[in-house]
């Protein structure tokens, strides 16, 4: 992507030259931060409010392929997929921290489409980067962020809290990044096979973007706010929906039940599963990487909800006893398995 | 050293079981931690406190060396070098949040190893562990560490702020640290050379501790508000007395003269550095990672400070034009180069 464009070795640059040339541009936007990059420590004013904190790390060849995701998206997704954390919590992020540990093989160049990115989030969600640090690896690229976002305690949505009976929902549609990475992994293979090939993406762009461009649910902040409710609890789905539902009902010490038929699935994700003979459903319940969110809400919220197009009524909270289950579309009551994305046990299999 | 033990493969414990093994004997001790690790964020309450926050990566084959860091020091360094950060903004460090991505050679137990010592210097410290991520690497080990802290915005001590004729002072003794590198750098090749040989560290355990076990000086916050004395600048000493200096000249558009006999050198330093044949100014002046700190003081503060044995006056700040300079023990005055340490830089010429 960068072929045929200057190359600056950022060891020409130094390690605070680098610092200086991502930083110097930065604009703070957020009244709390009172001094972002520069010191031994940035400084943020939370006024009355709670700090809320999370961190991701990025490992290139585990969380990245750079052979299909352009840095630029990259950067974008290192850091929506955090402001995602913040959704999680129903609470807006207000600042990051972005480490990078690179090896020679990138350029200055390749660090500017990177930063582009995770700038172009930060703008897009009213964010401050406000520190970091940038260092050298000995193989391949690693990118560390850590979150910020302030909240009244009782605006707080945490992971337990959930009733029996509450609604379970979803935000948006689901499996839609998983079938993206399916394309990008076909394309791929096909490409090394035969490099001459032109990749086949049309009319695909709205997998492709989930994949390696995905957007924060923050939006949704302001939606349960504008239809007064507050979730019971709340995570999001970033291993895949089986996978957090386990997380949900072990939180709540409940089970859950699920209706396959009522599951949220975009007609391209739908078709793209068939594609590679794949159940659709599947790609909800174990693919990953939706950052949707899914939260659970009273029964007696169900009349102020019932009318947004934002929520979708997947299921419901049951007695723990009766377990995690899915009622099939042939209305089979099946057990959920999770199987949630695992960085660990897929290295072991490779 | 770990040698002859168990082996448990962390992929069979998976990413929430190796989170839960790591995490689930956390107790936390700040009062101001509200919920910690366990949901998508954890919670902070700064009361009517400022948050600080500072983030570090460590890179093996960069910042550290498993040949002769031990995995419980190197956790406790990563948590030190931290808490360094916030002592440089005269804070004291509350909560962190660390990351680690491990290649499939690390086992479960050597992953306690490195936590062991994350967690004595959380002890030590009365620090919060409240979050952070786990995942593989497809090469070595990387530890991203983030520190934050709270304090009134009053006590807050920036690199910028010092005036014209303050004086420029340090904590501890410099130059130790790499000191104690030289030794261990010196002892791997000898031991590469010749396995059967027995390495020679008698004696030089302050310099080896300076090195792979290095304490924050977190304790000046306290010397600092007992004198009554609050410094104008001030920062950590992570990349060598020069570097240091000119960054706090440049923060405050000064210049400064240091007198090379006020810098403090413990005499093991001394001795080794010759035994090198090195000038031990130069260590103090080039070498890392002594995380002792350099800050400046009003001249009015002088009686105030002039007895405590945790402070040394090194020089004072005079104006720009005159430039950063050494006066010699000879008293030649020479300008000071900053050669700090610069991982991209090194990567380079390597």
């Amino acid at each position: 992507m960068l072929e045929n464009t200057q190359r600056t070795e950022i060891s020409s640059l130094g390690e605070f030259g680098l610092i200086h040339h991502l930083t110097s541009d930065l604009e703070m936007v957020q009244s709390s931060t009172l001094y972002g990059v520069g010191d031994d420590a940035a400084v943020i004013n939370p006024g009355d409010q709670k700090l809320l904190i999370s961190t991701d790390l990025l490992v290139e060849g585990v969380h990245f392929d750079l052979t299909y995701s352009p840095l630029k998206h990259l950067g974008y997704k290192a850091a929506t997929s955090n402001f995602s954390d913040m959704a999680a919590m129903n609470v807006l992020p207000t600042q990051i921290t972005v480490s990078l540990a690179l090896s020679n093989r990138f350029s200055v160049e390749a660090i500017d489409e990177l930063y582009k990115g995770i700038k172009l989030a930060c703008k897009n969600y009213q964010v401050d980067l406000v520190g970091g640090d940038t260092t050298t690896s000995k193989s391949g690229l690693m990118i560390s962020v850590t979150v910020l976002g302030l909240a009244k305690e009782e605006d707080i949505v945490y992971r337990k809290g959930a009733a029996q009976g509450d609604l379970i929902c979803v935000s948006g549609d689901l499996g839609a990044a998983y079938a993206g990475l399916l394309i990008l992994e076909r394309e791929k293979s096909e490409f090394i096979a035969n490099p001459q090939m032109q990749p086949q993406l049309e009319g695909l762009d709205y997998l492709l973007e989930r994949q390696l461009k995905p957007e924060a649910r923050t939006d949704m902040v302001n939606v349960f706010k504008k239809l007064g409710v507050k979730p019971t609890s709340m995570m999001d789905i970033s291993d895949g929906l089986a996978s957090e539902i386990k997380h949900l009902c072990t939180q709540s010490q409940l089970g859950a039940q699920i209706y396959e038929e009522k599951i949220p699935i975009d007609q391209l994700t739908w078709d793209t599963a068939r594609s590679f003979n794949m159940d659709p459903t599947m790609l909800t319940l174990n693919g990953g990487e939706d950052y949707e969110l899914i939260f659970t809400l009273a029964q007696s919220d169900y009349d102020k909800i019932k009318d947004s197009p934002e929520i979708r009524i997947i299921g419901f909270m049951q007695e723990a006893s009766a377990g995690i289950q899915l009622v099939t579309k042939n209305n089979v009551v099946v057990p959920i398995q999770a199987q949630g994305w695992d960085s660990f046990k897929s290295q072991s299999t490779e």
